[in-house]
């Protein structure tokens, strides 16, 4: 077996960053050597600050790791970013300039010009940026992105029908859990037997990435997609799992029939074009990457959220839309498809492609 | 003071029936004097049998009341209905035939060509159909109906909008209460931490009764409202108020200056169109009818559902939509302004224009 | 009608603190002329600031109220106070040398020899301990407290049996809402679907406060009551209104009926002994202090903590235990009857008996 | 390998049904061959009817079964029962004549003089009593009972404590988990944001069922212990795992540290007394029975019911009583330390002492 490449986590101590480890710990591919997170927390064993609240145990090695903090010196090859925005976006750039791949989930970068926004099922063409950046640090290193959790999950969802018949609409209204929004987040006074109306940037950072993500890369440039978001976001007093009842129209004439059996083919990422085109199977990915339940009741978070150990997007409910095409009811995980599991996605694509060696 | 007109409940111990009874107690112009049940609760007093769950104090009057079975004779006049959907397409005609004004929250015969599907400040103008029964059943009795939770809520923050610039297209998730699922109603196990993403039947009634609320009465008839209407319902772990987040587009074109102003001039039923030609004052309509809140947290059920007691429909957070021409979210009481108040303000109007004496 | 008292909130924007103007706002006897918060608040309006959580509207003459701060001199004569333990300590006993009345809600003092520790239904003998303050501090002010939520509740349940019968030990577990821990407060990650089985501190306030509540003023002292209190306290996700199931045993047997004789006894604050002797009725006293069920199932949190206003105490499932002498389940509203309203009807207290004028 | 024993489940399709298929599915020792459910369910497939609840897919084999009624001739030799009290007396007799080891959750017989009450791990020497029923059927066939679920929890917790120091008193408050009602069981309307202080005959049971499992077998009957148990049980908005706050004295002087180290002490089955006597490992048994927290904020039902796939026990926050001597929180999973992985332990210790082959 090769030896696993060295990797740190930036943040290590928020939600996704937990989480980060959480799925880190035990990667066939990856070993956790170096852990940053701010200065009150730097010097402390993870174990002594971490404060777990994953429902798995810490692993002893992972505990014993002494806390650094953002600006030192990392021996680890690939950084994971759970940083909070308000500190991501230099730190980041910091340690890309410094000959690491950061692979983040921040939101800072993603819509930078030269920083791929990836999700690698749908447009892995795009870590062609990489080189931009690259040439730019005069370095190795460089900045990859994944998405918005809401986004990752609708995109999911909506690529396949994309490939096929073209979305030119989308209507989204999200029903969010309380985990997207970190620890310690929203207040139980605040969302116990209600619902939020509204999650700051929600809504404009769902349209702008999914124009990216479904853009055109094309001599070092991504042309956006030429098709309208519309977002309506809600947060909803649930734990992990993010729902969405998203309605959308087509340029080609689809059928309920045709749109199903897109999502029933989606058993592994080689069955997506562009992941096929690189015969690719990424430790992350789940057996089955789409599921769509005949049963109108489902998906629901409670029950779907954690298919595919929380990689597998959960579709139901596709029924004709009196205004647009069609509707339907999406169900993903928000910290694993839509946060920490993207990125780590993210960085086995890099490996598997000699991107980061 | 006048005399207080006797009213009855059919269906008295469900959770409309209760909340019909929490609200007529101690009402200006009715008193409750026949409670009806089905077959295993008559015989027993309300005290005995109700498992009274509303968080008011149950008047002793209506405790000491014996529930009668449906088809007994009763002395009321008016006969609010919160009866199951199972049994009271029949019943509700056989007090009709009786002689009985019958004011229904059931849906039975919402759509019935010669029943009223009534909201008092929109459509009283359709409470002419009350005639065509009257003459069917050779009777002084009617039937009279009020729509759906949700699309009573979503009826009245659209209609000031429909007056002046024409809707044309609605797409609106519910994310909608458990009261309104009754009582057991929703297990704890199913929606606990959960969104169940469909509701049987709800996105069909929201589609065809908006199109006849907001229909034309002309020669006896109801032509039909000329816009699409398509919703996305969905179950959230709430315990009342349901909250909509609707986009929508109009023939005219508006600024949402304009918009916000119709909301706000929403002070008293006479400010909207119809009520406005009668000049009435109904005891349940609440001061303010419409709200609009400039932060775009709200509304929320927790904070809003109660406001005017649970008539006042709550708005917020218009902005442009990418899609149609404006999004929004609304909330309302779904038991109060969605049921039991309702069907009360149907009473009132019934009371203050002679049709019931 | 005499002219009102002006009074101040220390503290007035976390959830006792707005509890206490939701309560006072239009209060009989008190109004609000002084509003004090924490440095980044002062210079702000209330209305700017406060982020009012109360589901009742803020009246314009508080929203328009200036903040001050902490030190600042202030007119009115009682100064209601919700500050955080971590800045109650001095800022009281400042305010208290200035003359002011200062009736605090907040743990700091409770303990002090010369503070009284009021649940005026049960010691308002204790406040003859305020003459020793007042000599001290060679001023008319002083400092009052009411105790802890919890304690608050069990006390007012226990003190009739104690009266009659001598309790000699208690065991009671809570079941606490997330509002007794202030907002933010509990996160929603931490409470869902969860116990959480310490509260900080909160078993040894039970204890040390009941014993001094029940305590015998003499001579300028409070000699502590001889009993022994064992709490074992937790959070579980309910908003407001705490549970407790109490063991105890009694000195003199008791039998059921002569226990629930003793609630149901309980509609006035007369007849509790020591308010019998004062012959009073304060404006927040509640109609029914002490409610007593004969449904096993009740009091529940959900349904009974909004009795008389917050004010009433209810009690249910009164049963031997197998190894003290009685259990029983207690319900009260903690924000209510355990904070602001104990604090508002503390401050009633003084004011009937020219203890502030 | 050796052959897998043919099992089946009487009330296959509730709640407790369902977890005992979910944790058969794929048992090293034991195949599902039979699946019986009420008139209304039985000649369908399983896949058909179950609606299934659990998180993990239902495995083909088992969605084929096609569901039998109570009486019906069955193959298995070992029938696991979840039955509803209300028909698990009589059928779980009648297949224990029919020559079939009954192992049952229901509490129907679980006080019977010679039907063992057993939590292997504490008084295996019970099961002797089967030969009484074997006599007085003239069968092969016998019923076993686990206890209730809460009572298991404590009682492991307990036992240890038992074993070194006699516990005499015992005042527990349970704080459960709506799965403990089953299913529908309670409705989302009373129990959220709520607390239902009473469960109808459970702390009955609770004290009935303790006596009988700490008691001593003696020439074919059961000395119950000489101890007493005073329960307070509460239903909490939990979907899994019961809390306790347990209050004990013993008969002999403990410390903190010595009673800690009982718990840090029961790595496996055989750390516990009687099973130690016959040196045996069972596949259900975790690996660690109890654990024990050092920080006081665990255990937490969120956190802590699935430790040791959910037949963990967990401790916290051991610290002296007031009252009695000690207090600590137990956290377990009610449906499968409580109930099904109860039931399916007591037939792993049947198959490995031979006393079903």
């Amino acid at each position: 077996m090769n030896k696993k490449i060295a990797v740190g986590v930036l943040g290590c101590t928020g939600v996704v960053g937990q989480k980060l480890i959480a799925l880190l710990d035990g990667h066939p591919s990856f070993v956790v050597t170096d852990l940053v997170a701010s200065e009150n927390s730097s010097g402390m064993t993870y174990g002594e600050r971490a404060c777990w609240r994953e429902v798995t145990d810490l692993s002893p090695n992972i505990r014993d790791l002494v806390i650094k903090r953002s600006y030192d010196e990392l021996e680890a090859k690939i950084l994971f970013s759970g940083l909070d925005a308000s500190v991501a976006g230099d730190v980041e750039v910091w340690y890309a300039k410094k000959g690491h791949a950061v692979v983040s989930n921040s939101r800072n970068h993603r819509l930078d010009a030269d920083v791929p926004l990836i999700i690698p099922e749908i447009n892995p063409e795009h870590f062609a940026l990489i080189k931009l950046q690259q040439q730019k640090y005069n370095s190795p290193g460089f900045i990859v992105t994944n998405p918005n959790c809401s986004i990752t999950i609708a995109a999911l969802a909506l690529f396949p029908i994309h490939q096929s018949f073209g979305i030119d609409k989308i209507i989204v209204t999200t029903m969010q859990a309380v985990s997207g929004a970190g620890y310690p987040g929203v207040p139980s006074l605040d969302i116990f037997d209600n619902v939020i109306p509204h999650i700051k940037d929600e809504e404009e950072k769902m349209h702008s990435e999914l124009l990216k993500i479904f853009g055109v890369y094309r001599g070092g440039q991504i042309a956006p997609a030429d098709c309208k978001v519309s977002a309506m976001c809600n947060r909803v007093p649930v734990r992990h799992g993010h729902t969405m009842a998203i309605s959308f129209s087509t340029k080609k004439a689809a059928t309920a029939n045709a749109i199903i059996s897109l999502f029933s083919g989606v058993k592994s990422p080689q069955s997506l074009q562009s992941l096929q085109q690189h015969g690719l199977h990424l430790p992350s990915s789940p057996q089955t990457i789409l599921q769509y339940f005949a049963d109108p009741f489902r998906p629901q978070p409670l029950l779907d959220r954690d298919a595919g150990n929380g990689m597998t997007v959960s579709i139901g409910n596709l029924r004709p839309c009196q205004v647009l095409d069609w509707k339907m009811t999406v169900v993903g995980h928000n910290l694993v498809r839509g946060a920490a599991g993207a990125a780590i996605l993210n960085a086995e694509y890099l490996l598997a492609n000699g991107l980061v060696y």
